[in-house]
């Protein structure tokens, strides 16, 4: 739109959101703009608090309101098994599959070397670490990152480093199709993938 | 995400943005997330700035920073001329051309009977008093509503309303768009692009 500086910065800062493009971002301004003030006012506290009061897990780094989150403080799950995933989201989609009853670890991305992210990037050292402090001496790993280039490699990557730490490290296997996202995987699929995992 | 409460209410204001469904409602509040707080606070500071400063031209109803519109207050423009159209999205489209130097009306929505919206949601009855009233006449509305249903519908209203009122009054051309494909066009568009031929 012509020359509306206000405009043109909401616009600027609405094209940061992941996959939203110019024309996108624009739509998305011109709600915001019809919207009602106390619609926009609703936004912002829901943005502005939910900034203030979700934090990371500081065991399994998913999200969490308060101190360790609802999984790992659930005294039902089986503590000798960590899934091992690289997005939060990703957790959700397996609790959906009910076949999966141990505790997670979120790594926050995958290791990307032509993106120049290595395992510093993630939270590799913080697994490992977990591993060898857990008080359940942890039996498996299961390996859940996405089934694309930058999960195999780090897969692969976790398997070498946890050897002999655990008594089995499992990579899920069976269904998930090469270059798929685990987060846009259909509950049967991942269900079928958890249940056929195998040992690398 | 498992019982985030936090979380959901921010995925639940995500989602009223036009065309943003429940995934991607997730994927926004991933991002914000793991954005930095100053980059939460630029997006809200943006937000809650251009809330306060962006607001409607008096006379055309584009947005405006502060009282008339750019356009309104240029000089320069032909102010016989008014293109009529639905979205103030639109203007930034038709000024990339060149093709126009008047004036126009954003009727911020067109009419839809099937919706329940009649003219009185959309501003009509302002374009109606804006010819009434104008200093210089109007010679020319250009109808420029979209080529859709609720456009055409809107197009033929206002042009049975302003007849008598203005010299002219005209609708955009109807053809088959440059670098487009006859073969694929649909024949509504090609019948009335045979129609509208010119000579050359």
């Amino acid at each position: 739109m012509p020359n509306i500086p206000h405009l043109d910065r909401l616009v600027r800062a609405l094209k940061r959101l992941p996959g939203v493009g110019p024309r996108q971002a624009e739509r998305f301004a011109a709600y915001f703009l019809r919207a009602s003030r106390g619609e926009v006012e609703e936004f912002m506290a829901a943005l502005s608090e939910m900034k203030a009061a979700v934090v990371l897990c500081p065991q399994c780094f998913a999200y969490s309101e308060n101190g360790l989150c609802e999984i790992c403080r659930d005294t039902d799950r089986n503590t000798s098994q960590i899934c091992v995933v690289e997005d939060p989201q990703d957790i959700e989609a397996i609790e959906k599959t009910r076949a999966y009853k141990g505790l997670y670890h979120v790594l926050h991305g995958a290791i990307s070397p032509m993106d120049g992210r290595g395992a510093e990037q993630v939270k590799v050292r913080e697994l490992l670490s977990r591993v060898q402090q857990a008080t359940t001496p942890i039996k498996e790993i299961i390996l859940a990152t996405d089934p694309d280039s930058e999960g195999e490699t780090t897969a692969l990557y976790l398997a070498d480093l946890l050897r002999g730490q655990v008594e089995q490290i499992t990579r899920i296997g069976y269904g998930v199709p090469l270059g798929g996202d685990i987060d846009y995987m259909d509950e049967m699929t991942l269900g079928y993938s958890l249940k056929g995992r195998t040992k690398i």
